[in-house]
């Protein structure tokens, strides 16, 4: 999961759909994504939400060579259900077809997160703009049982 | 926290807590020790587990000036309760003196995190050897109220 970047204030565009990352916020995606590419990071899909800040963040991350595959989905919107997307994942999901990033928007990665691996949300996780949470899903039974093996702020990636 | 580096077999030492890290154990943890170094981390005390692998990687951790001082703590060997940490802790914090890392064991540290930040453990955190968590305690009744900043394998934290 990684979270779109610093996108501009709220309040200067009349949608806040259309809000689009700033020129410090495109800089410091693209260096997150050269250095997830570095890291050796492929992706078969990128998916993210339809809001103009996450998906020039999913274009950036398309851009580096992350995956060859990017594409929208309502899911991903601010207060999308988890229970919706996990049921695209079972549908996505078969040999061959089985990692995934997709970029959105917090609170949402951070409690869909939680329910993950913990089964119930508590706010505790801190994800920052352009910040990236790994996880490991099972076949079966994703929400608490996924496991957390990465979280990490841009600050604590780059050099 | 800061699980111990790559140790060597168990079973090749009479006793268990006398495992060394391996020479490729010193290295990697050397690498995890300067590039936390140069991500700018300082704490005011480095606290380890007393047995050997730990408290190896605590002094590497300590000759790269991540602090100034290190000390062994029962609480952190295998099984350690965190309720007797968190007794330690609140006597120890006061104003000026309030960053540390500890150097430590699995499944104890994953443990503790996930108590401190959900209240319960589901064993549903992956901290590899040299793996690094960050957490924020509040001052009071941390457990179950901490924050999740940083969660990462060496692997994803070095070049």
């Amino acid at each position: 999961m990684i979270r779109h970047g610093l996108a501009g204030e709220r309040g200067e565009y009349a949608n806040d759909d259309d809000r689009p990352l700033t020129d410090d916020g495109i800089r410091r995606t693209k260096r997150v994504a050269k250095r997830l590419h570095e890291l050796g990071i492929k992706v078969d899909l990128i998916q993210t939400s339809p809001l103009v800040r996450a998906r020039q963040t999913a274009e950036i991350l398309l851009s580096v060579g992350l995956s060859k595959q990017l594409e929208p989905s309502d899911n991903l919107k601010p207060d999308g259900a988890l229970e919706h997307w996990l049921g695209w994942l079972q549908s996505w999901r078969q040999p061959g077809r089985n990692s995934l990033a997709i970029v959105g928007h917090e609170p949402d990665l951070g409690t869909w997160t939680e329910q993950l691996v913990w089964g119930e949300a508590r706010q505790n996780l801190v994800v920052k703009k352009a910040g990236v949470i790994g996880l490991l899903l099972p076949d079966d039974a994703p929400v608490g049982h996924s496991q957390l093996f990465w979280l990490t702020p841009p600050r604590l990636l780059l050099d």
